[in-house]
């Protein structure tokens, strides 16, 4: 279960670090791990204060040198971070980039989690042999409407494309989860984990939702 | 004197925070304001453990929310920087989303330094009202020869154009300066600071050659 | 008068011509000059056929060369195209780019139409020296308010920011221009022409609207 | 055999319509398919004047509309071409614009030639299911070193894992390709056919270099 912190005034600053101190009281309490997606500016403290996994949300694949403004894999490495997600609909990378992007974090030993638009994409990014492929429709991010719900078959053909170009690689779905069984429906369609966002960082009892999901979820394994 | 960090491992993470003890010793020694653009995954430990104040090297506009991946100026506050590059040649922004960049960092309260790669965009840049117009031909970036002694007439051109439309923006000047003379001699063609980067960050005695140009400015003044 | 064609089906291949023909009559019996601002692929018939002055509605700064997908200023030109939009809110580019392509289309002999979505914007381009300011809001684009009538002071600012920088620059303002009196309020504030589209293009009787914005404006001058 | 007329100064206007005549021929001599891949603003008169197959160089996927200065597939096809490239080295896509511009083209009507820049990318777009897929590391454009001598494994790699994924799509290889054996060699290597550029466009005697590729082609099958 990973949650993405967006830049969502929720989950900055203080408030980042408050949130990812509740969630890992939520992997303590269920077992189920937990790992938070946070602003580049963000990762270093929150690296220092949580044992749960800190991601970033973004790097570029740039090598350390003369690029101003950019984010180098070996920077968020440094900062504490241990993976991050790549090609979220809110931050899109070329083709190219994207599959040098993921060579890059393999090589800096940061886990990198691709995020697919669609099926289509999906089966393509599972040919870069990323460590987790996350399909997220972006028409249902932030609806409240989830994906597992709304278009199951998305999960489930994502599911069969991915797995006929790659055995290995670890299956997450998003966009849209907002209840307790949205995320078991996303492990019964195939998915192995879920990518949540403003259903936990915006909930007036975060622990409560965040919680919630990961008890589903662990009833189900 | 802002000293650029760009993404070179010589200025990252614990080498970040022991370049810029040493420019805090320079500012102290000098008197000459110095300033550090960092990388956003440095920001925080950066601004905890210096006085001298940290930058970002790049901003996006979007407000808070829903944007995954982006760097939003109120979480570069937050991270206690108190400034922000926008437009380097390495980080090239569309000209809306500077504009709107610039109006942001000014709302967040973040002092904005426009860089711009010659004449012409340095006088559009001044009519964004920004804090500071660094004016860096990126044809001369890194590679040794100072834009006050290639190029001279950029400077005082840039500085006459911006001063006919904004009378108040500081003006720097940057790209080559790599000797101290180099710092002087900019000063001499009209920019009030300048914007430096590989000559120290990459120098075997980063501290002299800093102090040395700090030194050269003071005695300008 | 530019209308701008966009890639509104009803402005493509065979319906671009006759629009331009329709156009072109509106020319003749006002006296008010009338330019279309066509699609890439349109430019050559579109400029085999008509008399009016056909433009492009973007172009790349490359030199010609090993650049697959551009838009060559030079290709556009032998296209018979005689100017370019550059900047338009549907295709913005970044600073340094749209400096490099007003500088390009000069040399090139196009003349340069600059859009800008707000008054400290426009400021900026007039500081590129192009042949023309176009100033459009782009929240009432499409929208049938008119900037002349919605926000007058956005014109009335632009125009006084402009003239403070570039004497010469010809001024359009556009966006949500719908009514001939749109028109000659634009011209009343202090803009030299109009920049329109979805008014005209989706017209049931495009000849109509175009005339009668084209009196108007004949009236006033 | 796929000669892609970039923005080479030799390759546009009424150069462009030379060359395609030539190409012409070159096909009714030998019976290998040529196709030419030009300028958007080419894509009209050239498919006026010659029989072969005229392809575009890029596509944007926005639908027909408010999408001013992009390149329409629907405009495309009217201008009477019949394919497009898209992707190449010099005009990358996002992967999920990518996707989307394949789509696209399929519903137009139009043939669709994804590039790739290496063999993991080429495995990628296969997964988009396009018409065409062609292989061309960028390092080697325009050095004179064909892909198929310096880096055959590149290759014999792609074919490999493309067939894995899509068992239909056409693959081609380019890259440095610039005498008749490297087009044969390529063949050998598992290709089905070769994107060539300035090989062709900018030789002495163009007819020549054409004519020889392809006869090495057609004695190859």
């Amino acid at each position: 279960m990973i949650v993405n912190f967006k830049t969502y005034s929720e989950a900055s600053g203080t408030k980042a670090l408050a949130l990812s101190k509740i969630l890992e009281g939520v992997q303590r309490e269920t077992g189920i791990q937990v790992i938070v997606a946070a602003q580049t500016s963000d990762l270093f403290p929150l690296s220092q204060h949580v044992e749960i996994p800190v991601y970033a949300q973004h790097v570029d694949p740039q090598p350390q040198g003369g690029h101003t403004g950019h984010i180098a894999p070996e920077a968020v490495k440094e900062s504490g971070a241990r993976g991050t997600l790549l090609n979220h609909s809110e931050r899109r990378l070329e083709l190219a980039t994207l599959e040098e992007c993921v060579r890059r974090t393999g090589v800096v030993g940061l886990t990198s989690v691709v995020c697919a638009n669609n099926v289509a994409t999906a089966a393509a990014c599972a040919a870069f042999e990323p460590d987790i492929v996350a399909v997220e429709p972006p028409e249902l991010i932030g609806t409240g409407r989830a994906v597992s719900k709304a278009k199951p078959e998305v999960v489930t053909d994502a599911v069969a494309r991915i797995r006929d170009i790659n055995k290995k690689v670890v299956i997450l779905c998003g966009a849209g989860i907002s209840e307790a069984h949205d995320a078991s429906s996303a492990l019964n369609l195939g998915a192995q984990g879920i990518l949540v966002s403003s259903a936990v960082v915006k909930a007036t009892d975060q622990r409560k939702v965040a919680l919630d999901m990961a008890r589903e979820m662990s009833r189900f394994t």
